[in-house]
């Protein structure tokens, strides 16, 4: 039966390692391109909370060469791993077409999560790293750290890594793993040592205390601060934002659930002082590093948008192969 | 492989012809009992345009003996059948474990949608028919109103079956098949015809103008008004209510999308007017029909919780057949 009548299932196996981080890339510029030209269904959220977690209904389209509407559906159960063996945050991406609202797949959603966050670093990158050689310092150890390290790889040479995090065990761990697989030199030290020492950072990590203080940050830097995406959540030290320009994957997102959140609350940048979305630096709208001292941060909240264009990439290059499986709803 | 470990994809056929109308009966009995009891997670309502339709994405959850959490994601694209020759209205429903948000099953949510809306009527009427022998008015000839018809039968006898709508043709077809199928005599009449000899009145049309008038509503009359579910639409003449008792299937939404909120517009009830919800008559912290003359109206706007515990009762019969195709998405 053609695969296009069908609805697909695709479990993590079935594409991980078919999808390389550049395909996640062209997906997520492609995504936010069509964000700054206005061709993209208006995004939403829906949170509720469940007796052991809570769940949060992210949606969106795009309406590009080909069109698509979908959903992600994720739990947040933060005792799943020590009570069933499960991942504490799990859950599906729902793709449909968006011209007929024909159910196209489903995807499991933690590895489009992760791929298309870095993905997004990776783009901004392109039009916000400083030049020469690329020092980068990263603070956090978990998947994410190490996708956006696998992300910047994609756009730009790293000349050395230096890593910082809370727990000492765990970030030898991630030392010795980032080094084997990157071939590159990787130290960890503490985060003021790592900031003094970059010119790009990475924060992500779920802290809601900074830890990133302003007067460690290097002229030129350009920092992707990916780890707040809901309220409270802070890596930086807002008075950084006071000489900065903050660069968002979706604007309405970051001034209430980003960094920018802290520096606004306290008044230290207005909403009207985002300097760009990241489609306006893609369309060219707005140009991205001018100079060589300016602080650039981009502010990553991470969109719907993100995660239906990476899935409609999944599908699109996927959908012919006969071992997804896959079963005619209207049958 | 373990089905319970499997996210399960049910088409239509792998459900419809195995599913009673007294399955959803029970299943939509569960839903609101629950919801009576406090015993769900919170209902939500996304809604967005696309170029050629729209897409509204209904969420909420069940904490019963079992848990379960999900959404129904249906577009509603009015050339569909004209210019793909798919439904107009299409879409899944998701279901999770509310325990861990494990992704449990999707299912094609037309068959869902029609059967447990029919359902609540019978729920509804089990507390409020009238006393002696059923006398039918059915306004509307779709698929909603045969199976209308289908769920009244199986909480009571009906005598006769009278039915109106707008177009001869289809109205003649309908009562063709109407007799045929359930072995009752049935008759095509005007609507006034129609609500002057019936003392159960079911209204499952898309009109936005009321064509049910007050003065055809004969006293102890349970009505079911179907139709309404979003802003605008309306069956009855707001003046009904005003010598009418209100249930709702949930209150918030009848006074938002429901028969009621016409009434309330026009000020002819007020929100607090509500008698009561589904739930509380099956509780039985409210009283149903308390005698013969009083005229009782059911809202139905149809509800998440009724799609999720539909939903959650089929994967619950269903599970183990292995017949249903299924992945382990975490794989």
């Amino acid at each position: 039966m053609n695969q296009e009548l069908k609805t697909l299932m695709f479990n993590r196996s079935s594409f991980e390692h078919l999808m390389k981080m550049d395909d996640y890339i062209n997906a997520v510029s492609m995504a936010h391109k069509l964000h700054a030209e206005g061709k993209c269904i208006e995004t939403n959220l829906v949170h509720a909370d469940a007796p052991n977690g809570e769940y949060h209904i992210k949606t969106g389209g795009i309406l590009g060469e080909n069109s698509y509407y979908g959903l992600k559906a994720n739990g947040g159960f933060f005792n799943n791993q020590r009570n069933h063996g499960l991942p504490n945050i799990l859950g599906v991406i729902y793709l449909s077409n968006a011209e007929n609202a024909y159910p196209l797949a489903i995807f499991e959603s933690s590895v489009i999560s992760k791929m298309r966050t870095a993905a997004a670093t990776a783009v901004a990158a392109k039009y916000l790293l400083p030049k020469g050689s690329i020092k980068l310092g990263v603070v956090g150890y978990g998947n994410q750290a190490e996708a956006q390290i696998e992300a910047l790889l994609c756009v730009t040479n790293i000349e050395q890594i230096k890593v910082s995090g809370r727990d000492e065990v765990k970030l030898g761990l991630f030392v010795e793993k980032i080094a084997k697989r990157f071939q590159i030199p990787v130290s960890m030290n503490t985060i003021e040592y790592t900031c003094r020492h970059s010119n790009v950072l990475v924060t992500c990590t779920p802290s809601t205390d900074f830890f990133v203080k302003n007067e460690w940050i290097n002229k030129g830097t350009f920092i992707a601060a990916v780890g707040a995406d809901s309220p409270g959540k802070n890596e930086l030290d807002p008075q950084i934002f006071a000489g900065a320009k903050v660069i968002g994957d979706i604007k309405s997102q970051i001034i209430k659930v980003g960094e920018s959140q802290h520096a606004i609350a306290k008044g230290i940048i207005k909403e009207t002082d985002i300097y760009a979305e990241l489609g306006e630096l893609i369309t060219g709208k707005v140009e991205g590093r001018t100079n060589d001292e300016e602080i650039l941060i981009y502010d990553s909240t991470g969109t719907a948008i993100q995660d239906i264009a990476c899935a409609a990439y999944i599908y699109e290059k996927l959908k012919e192969n006969k071992e997804i499986i896959g079963i005619n709803m209207f049958e």
